[in-house]
């Protein structure tokens, strides 16, 4: 059996994931703006062996305009631009499944992946909340099942257009003319409940034959789409125990799929504030917590998790919450909330001290071999095969954990020492996938 | 009233606009599948001074897979990849208003302007034909005046979008935790008979405000749409009688829309074929015309008209063509065809060889000093105020085009010594729009 590997994803948001790190003096609001910040993010991250960036994304302002340091960049396009200025690094944008459309969505990754070389991963969101659903024409979000089964359908699509060309259809015969063999190239021929698609797509297959397929969503609809479809999977943990049993839950449903258990990776949230001694991490912690806007943190809140909470006293508990079944926005986000308010008592103010660092994921302060025995822990204990890396504050956050935890993790041996292959898959150690041309002709188109 | 400079775009296309460029021994078909082509190209164009460069599209394969070098990259990601090798040439993305959403094409663009700092421009196109129609769950494309139709609200969205944050919206206080004025932060509130949007868009104004919006339909209902919304058009024309008399038309309708002469700028496209000699510059452009593929060139004609003209012999005159009311395609091109058709009477091989190097536009081979001698008649004639520069072959068309026109052009005054501004408005001397907001507050959204 191969050495077992960390697999590390540095998760970029603006100056940082901290909801308040605009306004702490290490962070450069000025950056926000600056596609120079993000590129310099990513040779960061490069320098550190990361397997990737990741880019959340979402398709209508979020939280409220005054206290929220908004955003600047789509994230497809930004991608292309670290893929400008780095070789090895994975490159993971979000795009949603539910205002897109799937011909133009394969066309842009596959793109990514032609101009990465082969780096291109895509984070599949199903987009919750009536706000995205107001600015493409409809009044309200469809409900969480639809949004899923519209999901499942458009990935058939999707993979099927970046499979529309073998990987040796060019023949580039410049004596005879013939660029392409016909035979090798296929139409899609799809017709589904949302989607009727011709093909072929307008682009040879890419380097990865599929971008890596990245998912998030850790809902039940969530759990039995990452089973089929997702390679990677991010999520959210308070505790070891939900991350195991979440762990042990999803690589559970992979056989049935006929897929083992190493073909999807799990990679919880991470956040760590990093100080030379844990007094010092504390301290940037408590620093970063106090500069939180009640106001912005409880409608940010609120968007989160699909319920309304803005108006209710700050020093009071929280009152009960509604059952997970009656939430048409992120439940599994949700339930993790709600779990925590119920087994901890806490006041909206408490709350929203517990979210504003990692809106739901695991905070952990402390020294570099504090959050190597963290990860450790979870990595060994059978909950993560790697971590979504999510700096407090940027460039700094990141630029500490590259000197610090990543020494630490390789001295235990715990992360490799440098890239060995090309290609995002090739970090992820996943295949590509084959493009299901036979030996012999397939239809001409 | 200042003095009158030529503007110049690099129209990009693969290894050149020939169709058959790939089979040339200057090109390389290895460079259609790598990014660092297209990256030089740039950089080639910036070094000569184009005020931008400039990539179409469509959402299909186009003509016959067999004979067509292949589409490789999505534009706008493509011209991302070279904003970071550049600095100052503008960048022009071709986008559909019939298969995509306005607020992600608002996004894709004002990202593009914010990573290149105030760089982007968007060609604007309607996409004709079913086979594109048949990607996006659609038997057939939507007529022509429907989709003229279509782009006219698409615009009105995309633009409120672009001005839902007003240009100082930004606060970024630290102390206070205010990054915005929600004031300066408008609702789109958008109802039409297309879409329904509210936005704002989650991304601050960009530096153009709007991205340079060029359009190329030469239609009745393209001129139309041109005169209220385009700055640069890009036309086909086989004589300086005809993109006089387009010139003359265009800018006359601009009054009606309280728009001066000089807001749009009209861009003819040519070929130059350069030699050192005639003798060397016709025998180039007979190379290349001798690698067209008969096969290939009737189905992408047929595509680029409307008209299917497969299985007609090559060496008969040419059926009579259908009225041009009669299309649903790109009508000013099959106008063009159609009129140089009846007034030559050609075979459709004759028809395929005068095509073939520009798919109607202008194709002038000769010396540097007699392409800028065209290039002076059409611009000092009214009948451009600009050069849509589409190399046969790339990127040496290019190259040498740079080294030897561009120095002609200067010596004669007609195009400028460097750039004196820094965003592709700058360049074509377009004012960055007004934001909409007032001095005092708009709505809080």
């Amino acid at each position: 059996m191969p050495e077992r590997h960390l697999h590390l994803n540095a998760f970029l948001m603006g100056v940082g994931h901290h909801e308040a790190a605009w306004r702490h003096p290490a962070a450069d609001p000025a950056a926000l703006l600056d596609v120079r910040h993000y590129q310099e993010l990513a040779r960061i991250a490069e320098r550190g062996g990361f397997d990737s960036v990741f880019l959340a994304d979402g398709v209508q302002v979020w939280g409220d305009v005054e206290h929220t340091a908004a955003h600047v960049f789509e994230p497809i396009t930004l991608l292309t631009a670290m893929a400008a200025v780095t070789s090895r690094i994975g490159l993971i944008a979000t795009a949603s499944t539910s205002y897109t459309e799937p011909y133009n969505l394969a066309r842009l990754f596959a793109s990514l992946d032609h101009i990465s070389g082969g780096r291109a991963g895509w984070n599949i969101v199903t987009t919750a909340g009536d706000k995205a659903a107001q600015n493409f024409s409809r009044d309200a979000a469809a409900d969480h099942a639809e949004r899923y089964e519209r999901a499942d359908e458009f990935l058939r699509v999707v993979t099927a257009l970046w499979d529309s060309w073998a990987d040796d259809a060019l023949v580039v015969d410049r004596a005879t003319g013939r660029y392409a063999d016909p035979r090798r190239v296929r139409d899609v021929a799809h017709r589904g409940r949302f989607f009727q698609v011709k093909g072929p797509l307008n682009a040879p297959r890419s380097p990865q034959g599929h971008p890596l397929l990245v998912q998030a969503g850790s809902s039940e609809d969530g759990k039995v789409f990452a089973a089929r479809w997702a390679e990677a999977v991010f999520t959210a943990h308070q505790t070891l125990e939900s991350a195991r049993s979440f762990y042990a839950d999803l690589k559970g449903r992979l056989p049935a799929h006929g897929r083992p258990a190493e073909s999807l990776k799990v990679l919880p949230g991470i956040v760590p504030v990093l100080g030379g001694t844990e007094a010092e991490a504390k301290r940037l912690a408590d620093e970063l917590d106090e500069l939180i806007v009640p106001v912005r943190a409880v409608s940010q809140l609120s968007e989160m998790i699909g319920v309304d909470l803005t108006g209710h006293p700050l020093d009071q508990p929280l009152p009960p919450l509604p059952p997970v079944a009656a939430i048409n926005g992120a439940q599994s986000r949700f339930a993790l909330v709600r779990d925590l308010v119920e087994r901890e008592r806490l006041t909206l103010r408490a709350l929203l001290s517990r979210l504003g660092g990692g809106r739901g994921h695991q905070v952990v302060a402390g020294t570099p071999e504090q959050i190597a025995d963290h990860i450790e822990l979870w990595f060994a204990g059978g909950a993560a095969d790697g971590f979504n890396v999510m700096a407090p504050v940027l460039p700094t956050g990141l630029t500490d954990f590259v000197d610090t935890v990543i020494p630490e993790l390789r001295a235990r041996g715990l992360f490799r020492e440098g890239y060995s292959g090309t290609t995002l898959r090739d970090h992820y150690g996943l295949a590509k996938p084959a493009d299901g041309f036979s030996e012999i002709a397939a239809a001409a188109v």
